[in-house]
């Protein structure tokens, strides 16, 4: 039965979004191929949360990806310059935080779908959001569709006639949403982590942007989050 | 003076179209920022080639980037397998070559998309050509269209009204129109590499496809082509 099933490529990276957009890939029936970006991020911890989801999920591959986006700079999760740390969901900048990473998604979309081509998948699976991250613009509907559309053009398959999807289940979902539809699919949400700024051991900080943003998901969808969270947070 | 020129990033592999490629854009009025690639060749003689290049064109700025694009496989130019020697120039595979290798150009435009956000470039060159490589999906002027478009939407910049120009003057010459446009500003031949098969002294094999192009577009502009070839060829 299974090699009956549809291969897709699913970006997984290690937070609670990828996970549950992995589970969802799965619900629908794909035979999943994950691929997890290393890109200058200070710590691997998000890479190791990668490994674990993709495991978790049963994953029939996991790519593994190293690029220096600090090459060109210009974001906080890249360089050595200070996470912005809000302290309250309401201050957070939904504009373009400095957060924002120049055509991050593009590069990522970009071997999502060097990787589909090369194993047969025409489905590819990103767990963008446009709620929480209205200021980027590569988290919106029309930037999906115009990678859809370069990617037909932009392959050999494509241009014998294959239509490349993009899947973002997650695009209109608030983090509430996001995090009821992965406990009903069965995430284990222990093993994802989403902090700018763990500590060495792996705690959570509590109070940078992802943070506040998923503790304020978990306590709209009256869950307890069951990752650590440093001192007296959580 | 130099400070009111813009900005181009201009994708230097080390061959003569790109060398043509970033004369152009030189020859236009552009600082330029080369970006090159190192992904998984089997020799490093293409990047010490693109160093040669780039400094020659005084260039302001040169990236090397390297990304492994054998973690997907796919391609004669990245795996292990023999490099097609179709021996004449009528005999190269202008359908969909064994040496394409799955949305290459989509990647490296993506970096170089995030390289220009973030110095603030609008203009990219890439030396693509749709007439010696009609097989390649990505070398059409339709692929190009659509990441422009795409450029637009997945950008800070392009959100806020930037629109992003891929510039491929290269896109409709042939390879004699090549030489004779690189020889026109001034390119020096003899720094540039084309051959997928190199010698560990990096003469070049005389008979891959793109040896064959490229001796094919010496021969027809009447030039010598300065580069040293194995026995008995050149």
């Amino acid at each position: 039965m299974t090699d009956t099933k549809r291969k897709a490529v699913v970006l997984v990276s290690g937070g609670l979004d990828s996970a549950t957009t992995a589970a969802i890939a799965r619900e629908e029936g794909f035979r999943l191929n994950a691929l997890t970006f290393r890109y200058g991020q200070r710590h691997e911890i998000e890479t190791q949360a990668a490994a674990r989801v993709a495991a978790s999920l049963g994953v029939e591959r996991h790519v593994f990806l190293t690029i220096d986006l600090r090459t060109f700079g210009g974001s906080a999760l890249t360089d050595d310059i200070e996470v912005p740390k809000s302290g309250r969901v309401e201050e957070i900048d939904r504009t373009i935080p400095v957060t924002y990473v120049p055509a991050r998604n593009t590069i990522f979309l970009a071997f999502a779908l060097a990787y589909a081509e090369t194993i047969g998948a025409a489905d590819i699976f990103i767990g963008v959001n446009a709620v929480d991250y209205s200021g980027y613009p590569d988290c919106r509907p029309e930037y999906i569709e115009a990678f859809e559309r370069l990617a037909r053009l932009a392959t050999k398959v494509g241009v014998a006639g294959t239509t490349f999807t993009v899947h973002t289940p997650l695009i209109a979902l608030s983090k509430a949403e996001i995090v009821r539809e992965g406990l009903r699919l069965g995430v284990d949400f222990s093993l994802t982590h989403s902090c700018y700024d763990p500590t060495p051991q792996g705690w959570a900080c509590g109070f940078c942007d992802s943070c506040l943003l998923r503790r304020q998901g978990f306590d709209a969808a009256g869950v307890t989050d069951p990752i650590r969270y440093v001192g007296h947070v959580g």
